[in-house]
């Protein structure tokens, strides 16, 4: 179980080594109301261009709204569904494509969409629950099941929930779960001088 | 001093309320550089789509480089410089906009890069450092300073360092730095139904 960086170069804050994408779920326990929404409250506090914060989240709650939270599972990835069917909560990370107070396009909306989804990952990590974003799921079903209007984008669905076994995966999914958790050497993503000096 | 937040509906951890966007930044304390490297260490760590990673940081530490440092802020708005002169770091969030496995666009590149920034400004927080993301820079005078290829995208700059006194900001900018730190209701931003319904 790859719980644990593989190739750390500093010292972070704790929050961030315990964040990391799963697959195994714990379909046996819940997530309570609360918790639900200190995730939430995480996303809302983060930063964006103008105080627009443009995030919207779709949120199904198993436990509150099964019917829902079958739609929501329906339009992800074959693939996806099959691990994610034991998350107790999914939602889509969704961003206002135009800035409210003008109704120009905002060219921050999902740089900052992005920004809340991880603090929401980064909050439920700090209370013990696990996040998994995803990219495969039909974003014209979403759109289509939930209502959403033409000038919000459906960006991420996240599956929320408590660690589940590894074993309980197939194979395939094990091998990954299993795999260590590595990154690009930070040297290759920082720019001390600029690209090509 | 806007150090908290004005309207919390639910607990979060102290990391989310630590990080906000003063423009008071103490331009007589350095960033070393152990914690500049721990902030972008945090933002390695972000999840990306298909583990792509699409975060590029361009980094100006005025005690490391000052001209390097110059020429960003001179990138960024006027308004925006009046305040950022005084952070000792100065830096460039940029977004690779293809997949580096098929060179095919990549929808989450913005996205994932947004939550790689974020990350950075909640470990900035977290060892007492400040961050204020700005969307107001020239993204070609930044796009020519420093040689950025056509595929990378430069989202925000970031100023980073220590907070300064409020006093020494214009009457203007104080009364920002001052007034509440708020944002819309979680029920403004959360859809536990759908949009119309």
């Amino acid at each position: 179980m790859s719980e644990t960086q593989s190739n750390p170069e500093h010292d972070t804050h704790e929050m961030f080594q315990q964040r990391w994408s799963p697959r195994a779920f714990d379909a046996d326990k819940p997530v309570s109301k609360q918790d639900l929404h200190r995730c939430l409250e995480a996303a809302r506090w983060a930063p964006s261009c103008f105080g627009d914060e443009p995030w919207r989240f779709i949120v199904c709650h198993k436990e509150e709204n099964e019917a829902m939270w079958q739609k929501l599972l329906s339009c992800l990835a074959p693939k996806n569904q099959e691990w994610a069917q034991h998350a107790p909560v999914l939602l889509v990370a969704c961003t206002h494509t135009v800035f409210s107070h003008n109704g120009q396009g905002n060219r921050w909306a999902e740089y900052d969409t992005g920004a809340a989804s991880v603090s929401l990952c980064l909050q439920a990590a700090a209370i013990g629950l696990v996040t998994h974003q995803m990219g495969g799921f039909d974003a014209d079903a979403v759109r289509a099941t939930f209502h959403i209007p033409e000038d919000v984008k459906p960006m991420a669905a996240i599956a929320l929930g408590y660690r589940g076994k590894t074993e309980h995966l197939d194979e395939g999914f094990q091998a990954i779960e299993k795999a260590e958790r590595k990154r690009k050497n930070l040297a290759d993503i920082t720019f001390f001088k600029g690209w090509d000096v």
